[in-house]
């Protein structure tokens, strides 16, 4: 229960300022060679001080590996990993100990809990997508090798990327620090991002996931919908707001005439407004959906806001914090997608008797 | 693995031409009066035949309750249901037996399971939609009473409901055919739908659903995040396209300063972008979402395909098809969402030690 | 959670007088041709009214497909299925409305739901086996062919089965009225089950099952290890007090040097005193288990008990019950075992990556 | 899939020369402060080299929490906890890497994964069990203070405890080495493990688990009565050969007249052949078990086996090893139970509405 993924399931722990992070892996496949170095290229992905316009922590984000792995290969077993927390600096927490911080999860899980961990959020610090990002990028290998998983930053703020995903080149993502493949476009964004840091404020925006070379079959009939294991798992990121796939919110102003992608001899499709997915089930169409997401709670600006007695304080974050957190976010979608697309490959091979 | 709920569950079967529909809801509580007429109504609500927009066919959607209640009351014990198909025109799909229809998802499950059951869609058909209504107007009976559930057609095409929900009055969302409770707006939105199933096409939407009274605590931290179990059920409907919470999309395109949701002396906050929802877990302000539907993919127009030797057909859909879903699919936004409330509502009862 | 199985798995509802029983199975691989016969038989074994010893009630006990199959092969969609309760001749229990029975679970449904559904037992009745029955005979034709799962009445009261069962010709199991393999046995058995009934009393007994040519690697190394789910399985039939495997409860008087069960050069073992099993997983060798029985607690004589308030009442069963249910506990525990074993076979399909 | 708990659940990973062994437990509710000594007490009972009669591994055994308790209080969020390694003596084991040794896990677990992991049995290691008492010393926490759990020696061999658990004094299972409250008894099991131990030999046992004071209403109807529950966590700690509750295997030998427990004015039972459990539902009587322990695996003699080519060897256990595991499985069984009861409490809060 509250485990990522249905067969291939991940569970995690950790909170932003104990000892650390970790997370067990079940049901993964004896006998494959995992790289642990592409393990560590996600983490770095998702590493904060990576760049100028992320946070300034120092985190070095290396997993151990506790488990599960035995001269280089999977043994079948359950695959526990920890990364540890070095540096937490809960001093910079003190002032904000007994405020309840605008947008932030302090008020909710005081009341549903009736405990405060007020160092960073606790469990609420979207450092737990550390977790995620080390088994996703594990899992990632388990899927054939010819499928490619790719996401970017399609906008921020107004800023957008308007070439379809067609049009760019995903091997230039990680060539500058927003992860936009379109460089005219990374770099209005970039100068964005630099401006609001400056102002103390923080944006949104919104990531891309294209997922090429997926085989037909993936996801299941009812209640195990490709979709919407995807949306779910987009859903849990700490800051997502919305998900769509194929034509999305668009579609909903469309007629079905132009909605419908008619089928080429070969079964492939002429337009794919389906975003590659029919009744649930990958149709060997490129899947792609788009996920929302809200501007950092943490502004390094005064706000009002109460203490536990009610009454008014001014709260002012302080600390390294992300003015845009699209950068870091664009390996915890891409590794996200990963687990759930594994866990769903895996269960896929059993939907035929005795094939 | 693929049911509805993680402590409160839905398990389904049923095929648009099979025997019946139907479910087993497990862990539900006992002594709970369960009140049938709600259910009814709820089930006449998405039922077929119901008005001159929808499908004209006939299905009475009269459920059957087989065990877990007993004089009028749950016994904690598992409740079996089933709901006959009363109306199955096989011979209205013969002419698609071996043919792929557009958009559809012939293709995909034969490619999956290696059978083609081309009896409407089998499986795929939306008729599933009916257990998921039996099953979410008795969780929402688990509910307080005063957390109310509403939702309405948003959007029909490019016709939109421009009034925030705060200026609808939703006792009037079942006044009219489109379920808009803006008359004027529902007024064009029911034109549109007319003029489009004239020309044997069919149009998307969206609907949005608000969630007042909803106590403080419900959703899980990791995992389990309010928004998440919200969207994973509204991405399992059949033409569901994408959804969004709180600010949504929108939110993406914002900062920080704008975007934070003050409080008030209460905890109650002075804006409500976050829609409801802080850290995965309800805050006490209203929780909303909007969904969004693309167009049926059955159209009453001659379209091109392949039959499955690759050979060219022209493909036109007969029998009685939905134009437009939107009205027959609030009431199944709004059981889903009752239902996940209730899964998240009981589990919250054990997150405080003896409390 | 509360199923039988863990990737396919078995669903189930009904109570001893409502409407019917019946299940969902999930995950059940498309493509195979079910023979329904196979079924029926083993739901002809368990049904009441079948010879001289078990309990007279009339139940035709007719299985109903309602999904998941289609031109008589499983779609891989979920299997629906109900069996409808014929004979609820609810006057039977009138008396007992009121009235605690000894050893039968009125006291603890009432305790814990709140509820008394006094139409006998309700859903405590052993009456659910049925489901188990349906979906254990299914799953059964998942296995390869020549696993061959037989078992059969080990003893009845103090009357043994003194032979070990390699010695014994399972085909004979069901040539007698108790399905105990050896003749003589079995009359002595049979003449003591007439007896007892005689005198209106009931008596226990064991069932032991053998499982022959499961494959090698069935089962999971810890918290599914094979015979835990075994036996997990059998402590959920209603009269079920034990369970040992291999050398069993004997298995705990010996010395490593007497139990070790030595290798021969194609690692087989020269004796098999591990019961097929080793670290959980299945080993080659024959997998045998044996089950204990309670003795029926509904007995015709008078026992004294109390009233709900507490006044002293006699109390005498009516209606028609077994004297012993182990004749029709020998297909429950068979199916159910085919069940647990075709749910670990197909997981164990997803073990070595890529193959 | 494949942990303990339904609701409360836990995780584990670990191997026996890996880096370290660990578990995350979900659904922990918040508020409780954990008395962590009571937690390193089970472990110390449990642990190696405690004391003459048992291995003389030295491990210290010592927990480490890396999150979800916070100023000594569960938060309500995951926790995790480690326990290293510290003594891993691979070359103990290099004799043994390339033979299967009789009655170990090697040669399944090679043919399951495709892997071997040679170093002390890797996964099958019974050293996994030191989770299980981290976990289960907590949860245990969580069941009403006057619940008692205690597990004693009750057999070595053929040296039986002859008495009538009520006959014991349990505040004496610990006073000896071997865990038998009956001090007379005791001695003579001590002798016998120390006279097989000097023949390089091992011995098999049985243990007694009692709970008093268990409130009524524990256990669910249908997968997931009391006794399944229990029994499939004691199958699977790795040595357990059978389980029987109540009556047991001798309650298969009665009649329904003697076995039925009747009724007290106050609904307490006269006898408790039932042995606590009606309908898979605790009754307020004693709850107790017994399980069944083969001889461990590993002696000290030589044994003939073969290695992996199929040649003939001779193997002979070195390194430290127990003659008999039973002290060392009192707490593990113990611990055990109370997680499964701690789980099934939990739920049984959730059975009646709206209390």
């Amino acid at each position: 229960m509250f485990n990522l993924g249905n067969f291939l399931t991940l569970s995690t722990f950790g909170e932003s300022h104990g000892a650390a992070y970790g997370g067990i892996i079940t049901n993964f496949p004896a006998g494959l060679e995992i790289n642990l170095e592409k393990v560590q290229q996600q983490l770095d992905r998702r590493r904060p001080g990576q760049s100028a316009i992320v946070t300034q922590r120092k985190e070095s984000d290396a997993v151990k590996l506790l488990s599960g792995i035995f001269e280089g290969k999977t043994t079948g077993t359950p695959i526990g990993f920890t990364i540890e927390n070095e540096n937490q600096k809960s001093k910079d927490y003190d002032h904000i100990a007994q405020a309840a911080r605008p947008s932030h999860a302090d008020f909710t899980y005081e009341q549903k809990f009736g405990i405060r961990d007020y160092r960073g959020g606790g469990k609420s610090s979207a450092r737990e997508t550390v977790n995620w990002v080390v088994a996703g990028s594990m899992a990632r290998q388990l899927l054939p090798e010819n499928v490619e998983i790719s996401s970017y930053v399609s906008s921020v703020g107004e800023i957008f990327c308007e070439k379809p995903y067609q049009n760019l080149d995903f091997s230039k993502i990680d060539s500058n620090e927003v992860r936009c493949p379109d460089e005219e476009t990374a770099e209005r964004m970039i100068a964005k991002i630099k401006e609001i840091k400056k102002e103390g404020n923080t944006i949104g925006g919104t990531i891309t996931c294209v997922i090429k070379n997926l085989p037909i079959g993936i996801g299941e009939p009812v209640f195990g919908k490709l979709q919407a294991e995807l949306a779910k798992s987009m859903l849990n990121i700490n800051a997502c707001k919305g998900f769509e796939y194929g034509s999305g919110f668009c579609g909903a102003k469309m007629t079905g005439k132009e909605h419908n992608d008619l089928f080429n001899a070969d079964f492939t499709t002429k337009t794919n407004l389906s975003g590659g997915i029919q009744g649930g089930i990958s149709n060997g169409m490129d899947v792609y959906f788009r996920v929302a997401f809200k501007p950092v709670a943490t502004i390094l600006r005064p706000q009002e806001s109460f203490d536990q007695d009610g009454n008014p304080i001014i709260i002012e974050g302080k600390g390294r914090h992300d003015a845009c957190v699209l950068p870091r976010a664009v390996p915890i979608v891409e590794n996200l997608a990963a687990f759930v697309l594994a866990d769903l490959f895996l269960i896929n091979k059993l939907r035929k008797f005795y094939v």
